[in-house]
């Protein structure tokens, strides 16, 4: 038993003190025995505590024993339990995943109650390298293949506490042998045997088969998880970093990125944005899933043609111009700065005359002297919130209305060639959201101006106009 | 056959021309001949290079039946050949190395020869799968486990000329069916089927072990490996500029690190920075080994007690205060800047005078006025340069040399108790290459100052002293 190395997590990963509680989530295994004898004989101040899974009929032996165990070491005892199978069908989660929740649960809940430093538990060397390769062959990147931490945070079970996994770099067989030394009888939990658990199929039968490939296979996975969480550690950094520069907005259930900013970024930091991302929207997602992270990246990347990518758990990503958003399926995004009009408003604007939209936005018109065309072509090009129209070919005063179905569309341009506004719009790259409230100026019936765009051919000046109008769309 | 995968690597990952040659190894199997006919339908010039292993007595008909392959499309070809096995022998490499080496060699002297613009292999998702898997095995951080890169460079055997994977995305089934369908007959290598070779033993048992594990497990191993290769390439330019940073000093077969520099790093960046250390002083090892890096950086973090470990193929690591010194065993290091003396040198120095020694420093004595002994005390431990003596306790001239066997030294601050001066070099941390040249000023016979670092009790004034004398070692 490499207590010194025991001693090093807790002190050095983890920076314990030994004047605060840690709860121990103790099954009674062979494992959790020598964690608790351990961080004992280190002079932590211990709760143990043992969770009930109840999945055997006679699981609540398991809570006597325990109980003793801590009592004979003068420790304080902890226990509750739940049906875990039956959370694990109401809440359609494996039953692994429903009994580390409850676990969880229990134990952040006992930490708080005790106001402990930490949740300590009794992971080994070996449950990391079992962890590793469960990563591997599910699909993972660098998240997955690190393994698990010597300390971590778990948000979704307490904010602040952390959980400390003391005996990571401790392997299976030396909890055995202390618990032999110290005379002490683990808890052998038949489940471990069953090898239709996953988990149990690569420990009895992958683990074994891979050291006939190399018998040192464990430690070099186990000091590969290591390194690995050095660069990824890293790559979380600066993918942190990154994340702050590329984010434009964020609120309820939505991101928005900069995809500029994004296509700017190496892969690998670009991937971990978008990790970041995930997971500030949905904190409780233990794996991120990789194929989710691939198929954003990809999406990201493409021709503006594809709009929308489905990514996990309700989340998806769109693309709207120059911007990336990351959102919940029902997130409502803010309209934004755009000049808008309520549904079914319709307002009449004289020459000269003023309105005001939705969002402090104005539209006025007023009449202009005979306009330098050539100049106007530049300015206009480069003012689509101003047009000039011709005062003899337009009927006033304008209607100010957004779109209705069926609505068409003859731009500057096209020689007097119809299109539909709506594919008017998807040409343009107006965002979705922004098409059911924009302002069009109508002149008798037909689309005079699209603000931000461009005037209809039949309503533009030319060179035999001999009175204009000038329209302005503008920010109060 | 995913043709568009295939041109996207050539076109997007390469950025290669149709106008220049490339020159294609071909063993004759499916793969390479699927390669040739994917390559010459999407219009690039190519060079068929085929290489003989010599490794079964009719291997020369290979040869031909690529040579007729080759002719049957038109394409000029190329051949050469080797014993890889007594290659092997004589250069102690393993066969596969051997093999390797030889073939690489070829081609891209070929490639040289025809001013191609690379040189294309034939390797496919499948051996992209097993390379990832031979690297967890062995043991690699992400350097191997990102396996294969579509286009890179390999500097042992050319510096310029890449080396590029169009198949890296595709399957080996998809090339055996690219040839059935285009009516090939490829060469069967019965050494395929050979268990007793490490990759063959992952193509035929593992990977369809873990296929029982997740069936899916191939394409989730190819999509990590180009994930992690985005990882490891930001990880790598971020290596790049923390090197740039940290370097100290370089020459032939060393490099020098500011440990500081080292430390200050995230662990996986200071650990890119190691890498790239040895890869720069060890250009043709192909897979820097991760236990190699992780003694390295374990090795800059410990107490500077531990001097020095061995590293990897002839490398070690020093330190010297708070320089990390990367070197060949061989490499002979610079004296740097420090004051020293040619060996067997002596030199009187009387009061006043001055004497010259090596790299630009000189050593001056003069008479001073009875001294303020406190300012005096705190302006030695400031100034380690200068030393005031008794001048009725010292016996002139001074006599000025390096180290001899014996010498022994009795420092103020030990009450006249006398240490080996090699002790004292050693406390004192003066850097090992600095001590043999290191200037020692004796009076009669006994050391009366350690220039830097001590002047003798016996010789350092005091408060009765009457007269004193400043000695000074400064740089010219």
């Amino acid at each position: 038993m490499e207590t010194a190395r025991i001693e090093f997590i807790l002190q050095k990963e983890c920076g314990f003190s030994k004047d605060r509680t840690l709860v121990v989530g103790v099954s009674g295994g062979p494992d959790s025995l020598c964690l608790l004898g351990v961080l004992q004989d280190l002079g932590y101040p211990l709760v143990a505590a043992h969770f009930d899974h109840r999945l055997r009929p006679d699981s609540d032996t398991d809570a006597r024993l325990v109980a003793a165990h801590a009592e004979a070491r003068g420790l304080p005892f902890v226990t509750d339990g739940l049906d875990v199978r039956e959370m694990a069908s109401v809440q359609h989660l494996s039953l692994e995943e429903a009994a580390r929740v409850a676990r969880y649960r229990f134990l952040f809940r006992t930490a708080r109650e005790r106001q402990a430093q930490a949740v300590a538990v009794a992971h080994t060397a070996d449950d990391q390298v079992e962890t590793v390769l469960m990563h591997l062959l599910r699909g993972s990147g660098l998240a997955g293949l690190k393994g698990m931490l010597p300390c971590s945070l778990l948000p979704e079970f307490d904010a602040a506490i952390p959980l400390a996994r003391p005996l990571l770099e401790t392997w299976r067989e030396a909890t055995v042998g202390y618990c032999r030394e110290h005379g002490l009888t683990p808890i052998i939990d038949p489940t471990n045997a069953d090898r239709t658990f996953f988990r149990n199929r690569l420990r009895h039968e992958l683990v074994p088969n891979l050291q006939t490939y190399n018998p040192r296979v464990k430690e070099i996975v186990l000091r590969m998880a290591r390194s690995l969480a050095g660069d990824y550690a890293f790559l979380q950094q600066a993918a942190g970093e990154a994340f702050d520069n590329g984010l434009l907005e964020r609120g309820a259930g939505y991101l928005v990125f900069d995809r500029a900013a994004l296509l700017s970024l190496p892969e690998g930091l670009a991937r971990g944005v978008i990790r970041l991302g995930i997971a500030a929207l949905r904190p409780a997602l233990r794996d991120i899933d990789f194929a989710a992270v691939e198929r954003a990246w990809d999406f990201v990347q493409s021709p503006p043609a594809t709009r929308h990518v489905d990514l996990v758990d309700g989340l998806d990503l769109e693309q709207e111009g120059d911007r990336i958003i990351l959102r919940e399926h029902a997130a409502r995004l803010p309209e934004g700065a755009w000049p808008q009009l309520a549904p079914g408003e319709e307002i009449a604007l004289a020459v000269p005359g003023e309105i005001r939209l939705g969002n402090g936005w104005r539209l006025a018109a007023v009449e202009a002297a005979h306009p330098d065309l050539d100049a106007l072509v530049k300015e206009t090009a480069a003012a689509p919130y101003h047009a000039w129209l011709d005062a003899g070919r337009v009927q006033l005063p304008f209607r100010v209305r957004a779109r209705r179905p069926g609505d068409r569309f003859a731009p500057l341009g096209l020689d007097g060639h119809q299109v539909k506004l709506s594919d008017f719009f998807v040409n343009a790259k107006l965002p979705r959201r922004a098409r059911d409230g924009w302002p069009l100026v109508f002149s008798g019936g037909e689309l005079a101006w699209v603000p931000g765009f461009r005037p209809a051919e039949s309503a533009c000046v030319r060179p035999e106009t001999r009175g204009a109008i000038h329209l302005v769309l503008e920010r109060e």
